[in-house]
C-alpha cells in the first residue's frame, strides 16, 4: 500500500477502505508518513469530504491512539455534554451540577480557551485553589463523591488529534466539516458514557457561521455515534448575541452561580434546561422536554444543584464558600463604563468583536502560551431586542491594564448595532436533533 | 505575510497577488516553507486551479530560481519544441536536423524518459560515444556549427520544478493542468528562442487522455508565453496508436535516419513536417503551411537534413557514418516474432500498453534509477486501419534478456483490437492552435 495511491483515492472522491484509513493513520502515527503527505491528504478531504464510513474508521483510529477513560465503579447515568464553544459560554459550569442534583453522573474531557474568551478550564481556575483533573484515578474519585468528572485535556487522550491539529492549523484544513466532527467525536469516544449531548453553537461568534453548516456537522457527528453505538444528541444554540450577560472568567463563575439561585439570564437558562432535560429524556425518565423542565426547576429553587457546585469546588481544591461569598474570587481594580451614543433597538450584537474585546484586556488567549487573567471581563447591559436610550449603560470592562482598554471599548460600541424599529428577540435554541 | 493565510487564500479560490507568489515560492526556495504546506498548497491548486495571472508569475518565478541559457552569438531563428512526451515519439530525431537544414536553429532542453520508452536524450544515447552537452558553453559551441542545440536538463535550469516535482510525485497532485503548464513552461522560458512549438500528446498512450484536458494545458501554456512575450504554437497530435513503427531507443534512431532519407512512417512525417511548417511560418518565411511542406520535401530529398543530423553525431562524439551503416548502432541478440490470432481490421492500438511492454523488455524506466538498454525494442507492422489476416505478423520483439519476453507479447497481442468491418485511419495531427 502507498500513501501517494491513498491521496489519489481521496483525491478522485473514491472511498478508502477500513484497511486503508488503518494503514494510513497509523503509519502518521508510527513517523512513518511525512506531514507533507497528511496535508496533501487533509486538503483533498476538505475538498472531497469523506464517506460515512471512511469517517467513522477515520474517528475510531484517532479514539484509538491514547487511553480510553472508563467509569467502572460509578453507578450513574453518564452525561457528556460539549459544546463547540462560544463567546460567555458558561452552560457547562450552570449544567455540570444540575445534573448532578438529578442524579447524573457528567463526564467530560475540557479544553483550555483559545482566542475569544476562556474554556471551562480557565473559568474554573479562576478559583484560587481549584485543580482539574489530570488523571483518570482522580477523575474518578471525584466523579463518585460529587457526580461531576471534568477533566483537562491530557496528552494520552487521543494524541493523534493533536497532531493532525497542530498540522491543520498550519495548513489551512482547519474548517473542514468531517475533520471537525472527527476531533470532536474520537474525544467523546474516548470517554465513557451513556449519553452524548453535543451543543453545536452557530452564529457571529461561533465556528459555524450559519445554521446549514452546523446541521451538517451535528448529521456527521450523529453518524459517527451511531457507527460506535452510542446515544448523540445535538442542540443548535444561537451565537449571533453572547450567552447571558458576562464574559471573562471570574465574572462568569458568578453569572452561572446566579444562574443557579434562580436568577439566570434567559438565554443561559434555556440553553441549560434543553440540554439537562434532554438528558433525563436519554435515561428514560421523561417523554417529553416539557416534563423536564419542572424537575430542573425544582433542584434548582431547593438549593440542591448549588450545593453540588460547590462540593465539587471544595473536592477540587477550592474555597466552595464563594458561591456565598463572591469576593473570595479575584476582582478586577478598574471598570470603564460603556455609554450608548444613540437611541434605539439591539438588532445584533456582533459576537466575535466582543469575545475578541474581553480578549484584548487578558481575559482569552491570542496564542497557546497566553496567559490569562482570571479577573477581567465584560458585563454587557444590553441583549438584542432591548430598547437603548442615548446615555444608557451598554456595558462595563473590569480591567487591570490600561493597554488595550480604549480599543475594546471601541470594539464593544461597535458590536452594538442598534435600529430605529423594534427588534424581536433573538431564539438560542433553534433546533434539537435527536 | 503568512504561508497559511496564502494557502486559505487559494482554498477559497481568491486570486493570489504577485507579491504574495513571489513570497510563497521564494521562501520555499530558501527552505523557509515547509513541504507539508507547499503540498496542501499544490492539492488547493489542484481542486481551485490557478488564474491567468498568478500561474503566469508562478511560472516566472520557477524560471527566476535558476540559470537562464541565451545565444547570443547564434544568429539564427531558434525553435524550441517540446513534445508532452508519448510512446515512438522520435519527432525531435528527425525535426533537428530538418530545421537545421531549413536554417533554423534548435534551442531545446531535452529530458531522460520516465515510464514507456526512452526520452530524446536516450535515443541519442544509443549512439556510442555519443555525448549531450551539458553546459551552456558546450550547447552553443555545438548549435553555431550545425545549427542544433540539444541540451540535457541541468540541475542549474529551474531547479525549484525539481523540487516542486518531487513533492507533487508522492503528494499526488501531478496531474494539475497549471503545475503541468508551469513546469513545462518555466523551462521553455528559461532558454532563448525566438518561437516554442508545443507537440501535446493527446490519448491513451499520453498524460492528456483526451481532447479537451490537452486543449486546456495548450490554452494555459500559450497564456504564459504570451504573458511572457514569447511567441508560442502548439499542435495537437493523437496518441492513441504508436508513433511510427518502431518503439526503443537504437530502432527509433533507425527509423528517424529513414524519415530523414523520405521513407518516413506517414504519421512521423505529419507530425514534423506540420512542426516545421509552423516554425517557417513563425519566421514569416511563408504564409500558410502547405508552401512551407514543398521546402521541406526539398532538404529531405536533397539528403542536406540527413547530412545535418551526420554533422550533430559527430560534433557530440558519435559516429556519423551509422546514418548509413546502422550495424554502428547497438542491436539486440534475440527477436520474437508475433503473429495475429485473428482476422480483421486494425481499430486501436493500446499505446500505453505498447510503451509498457517495451519498458518490460529494457527500452524504458520504471524507476529514475533504472537502466535503458539501448538495443531492445518493438518494431510494429499494423497501424490502425490495417487489414490483418489471420497468422499475418503483428509485431516483433527485439531483446537481451529471456525475462519478461513472454509478459511483453502478451501485453502487444492485448493491446491490438481488431474489428471486422473497415476502419477509417486515424489523424495525427488533431489540431493546430497559433
Amino acid at each position: 500500500m502507498r500513501i501517494v495511491d491513498l491521496i489519489e483515492k481521496k483525491r478522485e472522491k473514491e472511498e478508502l477502505t477500513k484497511d486503508e484509513i488503518h494503514f494510513l493513520l497509523n503509519e502518521y502515527l508510527k513517523g512513518n508518513v511525512p506531514d507533507y503527505q497528511m496535508s496533501a491528504f487533509l486538503m483533498a478531504v476538505y475538498f472531497n469530504d469523506m464517506t460515512k464510513s471512511e469517517l467513522f474508521e477515520f474517528t475510531s483510529l484517532m479514539r484509538d491512539s491514547g487511553d480510553v477513560i472508563k467509569f467502572e465503579k460509578i453507578n450513574k447515568f453518564l452525561v457528556d455534554k460539549h459544546s463547540t464553544g462560544g463567546v460567555g459560554d458558561k452552560v457547562t459550569v450552570v449544567l455540570a451540577p444540575i445534573l448532578a442534583a438529578l442524579g447524573f453522573g457528567t463526564a467530560k474531557l475540557s479544553g483550555k480557551g483559545l482566542g475569544h474568551t476562556g474554556g471551562t478550564i480557565d473559568k474554573f481556575e479562576a478559583i484560587e485553589g481549584f485543580r482539574f483533573s489530570n488523571t483518570s484515578d482522580e477523575l474518578v474519585k471525584i466523579a463518585r463523591k460529587t457526580g461531576i468528572g471534568l477533566m483537562g485535556y491530557s496528552d494520552k487522550i487521543v494524541p493523534l488529534d493533536k497532531k493532525l491539529y497542530s498540522l491543520r492549523d498550519v495548513t489551512a484544513t482547519v474548517p473542514s466539516i468531517p475533520l471537525i466532527a472527527s476531533s470532536i467525536m474520537s474525544k467523546k469516544l474516548a470517554i465513557q458514557s451513556d449519553v452524548i449531548i453535543l451543543d453545536v453553537k452557530v452564529g457571529d461568534g461561533a465556528f459555524m457561521k450559519d445554521i446549514n453548516h452546523a446541521k451538517e456537522l451535528a448529521k456527521r457527528m450523529i453518524e459517527i455515534g451511531v457507527g460506535a453505538a452510542r446515544k448523540v444528541k445535538v442542540v443548535l444554540s444561537n451565537m449571533d448575541e453572547p450567552l447571558g450577560y458576562s464574559i471573562g472568567n471570574a465574572n462568569e463563575i458568578i453569572e452561572s452561580i446566579e444562574t443557579l439561585k434562580g436568577n439566570g439570564a434567559k438565554d443561559v437558562k434555556e440553553v441549560v434546561y434543553t440540554i439537562a432535560a434532554l438528558a433525563l429524556k436519554a435515561k428514560g425518565e421523561i417523554k417529553e422536554l416539557e416534563e423536564g423542565y419542572k424537575k430542573i426547576d425544582e433542584v434548582v429553587n431547593s438549593g440542591l444543584a448549588l450545593s453540588k457546585l460547590k462540593e465539587f469546588i471544595n473536592e477540587s481544591g477550592g474555597n466552595g464558600n464563594l458561591v456565598n461569598d463572591y469576593s473570595i474570587l479575584p476582582a478586577a481594580k478598574e471598570k470603564l463604563e460603556i455609554f450608548s451614543k444613540n437611541n434605539g433597538y439591539v438588532a445584533k450584537i456582533k459576537t466575535e468583536e466582543i469575545g475578541k474585546a474581553a480578549m484584548i484586556i487578558g481575559a482569552g488567549r491570542a496564542k497557546k502560551e497566553d496567559k490569562i487573567d482570571h479577573s477581567v471581563g465584560i458585563k454587557i447591559f444590553k441583549k438584542v431586542g432591548d430598547k437603548v436610550e442615548k446615555g444608557e449603560k451598554l456595558a462595563e470592562i473590569y480591567y487591570n491594564d490600561e493597554k488595550n482598554v480604549k480599543n475594546s471599548k471601541e470594539m464593544i460600541l461597535d458590536a452594538y448595532v442598534l435600529e430605529t424599529k423594534k427588534i424581536k428577540e433573538q431564539k438560542v435554541v433553534l433546533e434539537i436533533i435527536e
